[in-house]
């Protein structure tokens, strides 16, 4: 079972003259499914810091496979799974289902950095609430460490 | 060198909030690099073929990995090479530049298909004249069998 | 009290360098409020006629007044109201709203069409089926023409 | 002849499953050609000023009316008229052709704001800089007040 799921139904605009989804919008799906499990943890993927810094989480890398086409109404199951908790950067792996036909799956990860006003990023620790509350949803980090 | 370079400026609405290019426009200007060569050899990446059949090429499989941001206004050289020619599929390593400074890179694989109206999809062979002009063009593919 | 209502939530994608929602994006937030009144018509914008043809919705004119902006996770109410059925076009009325703050609004009026499947386009009235759901759901066509 | 014209091809992401260009994308081609004029008079839309603050052009209203559709890889000409030069605000007419063929056509009321950092926007006249270049451009505004 998946540490987190969410559904979505595809829209119009997402799908191209091929008559189904453009491949770069599940990279937009992988983000949103994300952000709404950091919602659901409480947390805000852009969050000003008490410092006025602007905490934030840029992507390092990305990929996703494709097994088979989404259509414009489909609903599509989105899971994400948490596959490490980094010092500086959590990896998720995030896959795409429609009932039981897998569409697509892949992994994000990201880095924790301060965004500064003029576009520029430093990588930074992740915060303790956010560490702890990523652990406690349950995801692999939070396995003793013995 | 690469096997084929075209350059885009970054435009607005492909910026966030945190004042840098969104991630998942990569992948577009992955594609964009990808049917500009295409167009540079003379071929189109949605073809209505003698029989009426429209020969597309949906992805297989993307990534992405990203070194430093990308900003509003910004001149991005796009370079492709193709890795691999197979015989229903194309592999291509795109990497995005602003000047000497890479930004990101990625590998995009696609399967030539039947993109037949109701949005399915069939694996079709590449037909000959697109592996002979992707070879022509200078593909590692060209190299000889023997 | 508008004729339908829905809510979204403001994604990360959907900002800008500007710290706000680009603007481009309250046109697709119109058409996926359309085109969930229509599926709470039991209506798809994109339908295949028994004749195989299919019948869709291109839009004639579209505008939009903008009042405040919108942010990141912000909940948007979106309004939907039927303005005029035509014998081969609807035209909508559409605002955004963030609890009592209207921040934009507009108008969309769509055209019935064959999309034929070389993305040709041939006005056609508006199937009785449609007429009649649109009329029944309230909308001031539904009016009594004595 | 218009005040500015820019050309751009049109690009597969930017279709949808009627095999047509997506509306919506037709505001980003406006944004795209009014930024591109701007950078033709040495002028940039998102512009940090010697105190610190960013100066942006957020959207006040903007139409569009669409005659007839735009396809994978046609070249569209933008066309671009300053019909209104305000106190804080500049008011394009932009249009898209293709060869002789007029796609769509509208109307973009832009305000002159001060964007700051939170998201807020404040209204500010137009600096002298950007006043005095739009109207040698040879915008209506350029007509002599006598």
């Amino acid at each position: 079972m998946p540490l987190f799921t969410t559904t979505r139904r595809v829209q119009f605009s997402e799908t191209d003259m091929a008559g189904i989804v453009h491949f770069a919008n599940f990279f937009r799906w992988m983000e949103e499914t994300e952000h709404e499990y950091f919602r659901s943890l409480g947390l805000s993927i852009m969050q000003t810091q008490p410092d006025g810094q602007v905490l934030g989480w840029p992507r390092v890398s990305t990929s996703c496979n494709y097994s088979a086409p989404a259509h414009y109404e489909e609903v599509i199951d989105c899971r994400l799974d948490v596959e490490r908790v980094g010092v500086r950067s959590v990896t998720y792996l995030i896959e795409f289902w429609r009932d039981s036909t897998k569409l697509a799956g892949g992994r994000m990860k990201t880095a924790c950095c301060i965004c500064h006003p003029d576009g520029k990023l430093t990588s930074v620790d992740l915060p303790d609430e956010y560490r702890s509350k990523i652990r406690e949803s349950g995801s692999p980090a939070s396995a003793p460490k013995s």
